[in-house]
């Protein structure tokens, strides 16, 4: 695990807690060391280095998790590649670059992917696998494979396409959520209640296509069939881009503070791994006759 | 409850478990027997009617569940604003209409409100509650306690606007998903997972305000402050509204089929719901520190 804030610690969870032995770098030492107190419960099987060259050794896989900037992650891809047993694979946890561009001209751009996690990874199974024009197909299914072992859940994207699938997605329906706020349909708790009281307890299970699916007896065929004028006019009619500026994010900020445990954050986003933990438990318990 | 197809049905249910007598309306005594059916759990408290005088007799709350047609909205709240007793609300499960016109004229258009749930209301809490231009304040209130008495989410909306919150929310995905098929970024099935393994786990517990809330320590205003122009970009390059025509609804379905579990979806539609009851469960147990 190369860098350890809040997601390179998070990855460390998943690997070690499926039972690899995890190698933690960061050059800040005091980073470092707060990862390795979070992971104590594992720490037999962790160690923690400030050297990349003794921290790679042995390594089979590489996720990288350094800060969201092409120059620092095309270094860093530089010493990795310089530095790591030539059958390693180095994975990405970047959710803006190309592999193509930080991979750019590499020895071993070959072994080099994307592995685009959901924020906390030890919690949120869904992790972007997405090749380089250069990645070997073979370094695809052997990530998914690891990836799979270790209780993540793959999603292979065929080609890259900004913000990847899982940002797309999600701001697709927080650009509808802002403008609905904006245009005061609806207090923010509210607009919030909506999902989690409803649309969100669907998703937690399957996804847009399959709730679609489900829907009608007839499946998406007849879900959708009858329906394509209203439909057209409602994604015609939705919201469009909304300036993101200062003044916008007081107005959501004011209203998230007036908002039930709006100040209450960490605790909530305790709660809310917590729980998460549970549903995928239940999951796991009871899982989907697919 | 007035009409007994799937959604009048489920209400039904909603009702009677919160142990309230229930008295069920349909010209279709098929219909009205099915449903009953379905009911025998309650059977003590609930009465099937094909007359909808009788079926009004005493009843406090009326849940109208008719074909989603202005006309037959527009008739059916004529009858039973003259038939219901004067103090009884008139709710609507419309996810079409505003109420000012399915009850423009009425005598009684002060008690006429929309209570639009999700499919099915008995596993699915959020209830979005609306009122028509005429609609008395106090009917809001009357509603929304009512909702939230029999184990509702009452989710109050301030104007109409079409396709409501829920069906704007979820277009507004649904609508970036079939994007992201339709330029084969990803496979319909790996977009999905991106939603059931990923995005769907957090909103079964919070709505993506307070998702943006709990990301940053610093709260929403931390987490969007830095990134004004990544989203703008991100959410300005969002797909367009596809051509939703009988092309696209082959391409889906057959995508679907070869899906996991694509042919077995009354078996996941009974998976579905019944897990769904199980998060609500959780979510009781352990609520949210809001």
């Amino acid at each position: 695990v190369v860098g350890t804030g809040v997601i390179g610690r998070s990855w460390a969870i998943v690997f070690a807690r499926a039972g690899c032995r995890a190698r933690l770098y960061d050059r800040d030492v005091q980073q470092a060391e707060k990862a390795a107190e979070l992971l104590l419960p594992w720490k037999t099987q962790i160690s923690v280095h400030t050297d990349l060259a003794s921290a790679l050794e042995g390594v089979g896989y590489v996720q990288e998790n350094s800060p969201e900037s092409l120059e620092i992650k095309r270094q860093v891809f530089r010493d990795l590649d310089a530095a790591a047993d030539p059958a390693a694979i180095l994975a990405s946890s970047t959710s803006a670059f190309d592999m193509s561009r930080i991979a750019d001209g590499l020895p071993g751009a070959r072994r080099c992917i994307i592995a685009h996690p959901v924020n906390p990874p030890h919690v949120i199974p869904a992790v972007e696998v997405l090749s380089g024009t250069a990645t070997d197909p073979d370094v695809v299914e052997r990530t998914c494979a690891f990836l799979a072992s270790v209780g993540q859940t793959p999603v292979r994207m065929h080609k890259y396409i900004h913000g990847f699938l899982l940002n797309r997605m999600q701001f697709a329906l927080v650009r509808e959520a802002i403008s609905l706020f904006e245009q005061g349909v609806a207090d923010l708790d509210d607009i919030d209640a909506v999902i989690r009281d409803g649309l969100g307890l669907r998703w937690a299970l399957m996804g847009p296509f399959a709730v679609a699916n489900t829907n009608a007896d007839g499946g998406i065929r007849q879900y959708l069939t009858g329906h394509e004028q209203w439909l057209m006019e409602l994604m015609d009619g939705l919201g469009g881009t909304p300036r993101v500026d200062a003044g916008l994010i007081a107005r959501l900020g004011d209203a998230i503070d007036q908002a039930p445990g709006g100040a209450r954050r960490q605790e909530l986003r305790v709660w809310r791994d917590r729980m998460i933990a549970r549903i995928n438990e239940l999951k796991r318990k009871e899982p989907s006759p697919r």
